[in-house]
């Protein structure tokens, strides 16, 4: 038995790069959850093929509610300007006997610039991720709470705990979280030294003349800057433990993606 | 006269925090085009409401044909994997009497993490713009190439001529070009010091126990890492120039939005 997978469907074949393709929930969700900001993508008008993308901050989470219920597959919970008429939506399409609104997901990280010898074969290093699925308005308080903790702790671990908590009831109403049930989804990661066609590494011109290489890029956090009225004189281990050990990570994973060695030989487009 | 500003639409009105829109059309095309990927989507089925979203590399730019024709919007060009069934949609579109395909393209930039007294008032310094429009596949040869040359530079100018071109036949074969024209357009910029509801800002105990303040965000690009089949020793001034002032820049950005005033009250919820 291998690791658990998405099923493949015709919803999130991958048919280009198929080597770089993953179906791998761990691998999913480690993007999902590692990316600041989703893009949320829904249509407004469903008589218009004509959809709209919003960014917001979201998690993967099981709730233990949905736990214990025999549940076992893990939601993407979503927090960002959830407006009247995207409540209104996901309202109409429970009406209609669907399972919820239609939403897409995307997480993208650019890990590096992979530059080649022609334009045509430039890349980048990164990892990507695509959800599709039903998004709900969670109602269940206790499920709103558990998953307002989840989504701040997301974007710095124990943030949650060292705040002013539990919200209060104006926090509660005014506070709108998506749930996403998850019914496809794929992601796809590029790493590695360039690599160019046949063609061109045949040109003893074109070698001695155009420098080849990969930038690295990722995420960094500087110094933590107090604000105006903050009289904690002491940044807090959470800030301070979170900030270090993510640029180290970011930054080696980043150095050593431009170093693996390059995805087997891409396949012609055959779609 | 004010700087030009795409119009205010039902479809791009923003309605939540009002005072960090803008219709900007220099902002919003600075966005787009300092945002390594592009988050595009469309309706695969227009019988099924069910976006999804591919990332995408873009750019904002006039193609010289088109402006001596006497257009004078700006488009967004658009490189990614452009399967043969987001073309056959394009076509199919078109064959119905739209325009091209319905997409809409979101850009956003993260620039910092707003740490304040309470999980409510969290927030992002962010960058976001979001264009809908209509899509079509670039077929004019000329066109194309301009697109080909203003994509790569959009990753590292000037690197479009430090490689081995022209394209040749294959290449512009199986390069695909988006071009969205864009019919709606609408950005969101938050910069500033924590804000947080006075409600809290009278809290004695939360004052003396939160820390506040902003953790700076910034894409940074580490050492350009030379590929396996490198030969050219010293790193070109176009790769070298672009890493220093980039770093620099965003550097600064994220570390001087995390001082500025915060935004002004942001209104309540009225949608």
């Amino acid at each position: 038995m291998g690791e658990p997978t998405y099923p493949q469907t015709a919803a999130n074949k991958i048919n280009r790069y198929k080597h770089q393709a993953t179906y791998n929930v761990d691998t999913i969700h480690t993007i999902v959850n590692s990316t600041p900001v989703l893009h949320v993508s829904f249509v407004p008008d469903p008589a218009v093929p004509a959809p709209i993308v919003l960014p917001m901050i979201g998690q993967m989470g099981l709730f233990p509610g949905d736990e214990s219920r025999g549940e076992d597959d893990w939601k993407c919970y979503l927090h960002g300007y959830v407006s009247s008429r995207l409540m209104n939506l996901a309202d109409a399409a429970i009406k209609r006997g669907e399972e919820g609104l239609h939403l897409c997901v995307a997480a993208t990280k650019v890990d590096g610039f992979v530059l080649t010898l022609t334009p045509n074969s430039h890349n980048y290093n990164y990892r990507s991720a695509v959800l599709q699925g039903f998004g709900t308005i969670v109602e269940d308080v206790e499920e709103k709470i558990w998953a307002m903790e989840l989504i701040t702790n997301s974007v710095i671990p124990d943030r949650y705990a060292n705040t002013r908590v539990p919200p209060d009831a104006a926090e509660m109403h005014s506070t709108r979280i998506l749930k996403l049930k998850i019914t496809s989804a794929s992601g796809k990661v590029r790493e590695g030294v360039p690599e160019d066609e046949r063609k061109d590494m045949k040109r003893e011109d074109v070698l001695d003349s155009v420098w080849t290489g990969v930038l690295p890029v990722y995420e960094k956090m500087g110094e933590p800057q107090p604000g105006p009225y903050n009289r904690v004189t002491k940044i807090p281990e959470h800030v301070t433990k979170f900030v270090k050990e993510q640029n180290e990570a970011r930054e080696k994973y980043a150095f050593e993606a431009a170093h693996k060695p390059a995805p087997v030989k891409r396949v012609k487009r055959s779609d």
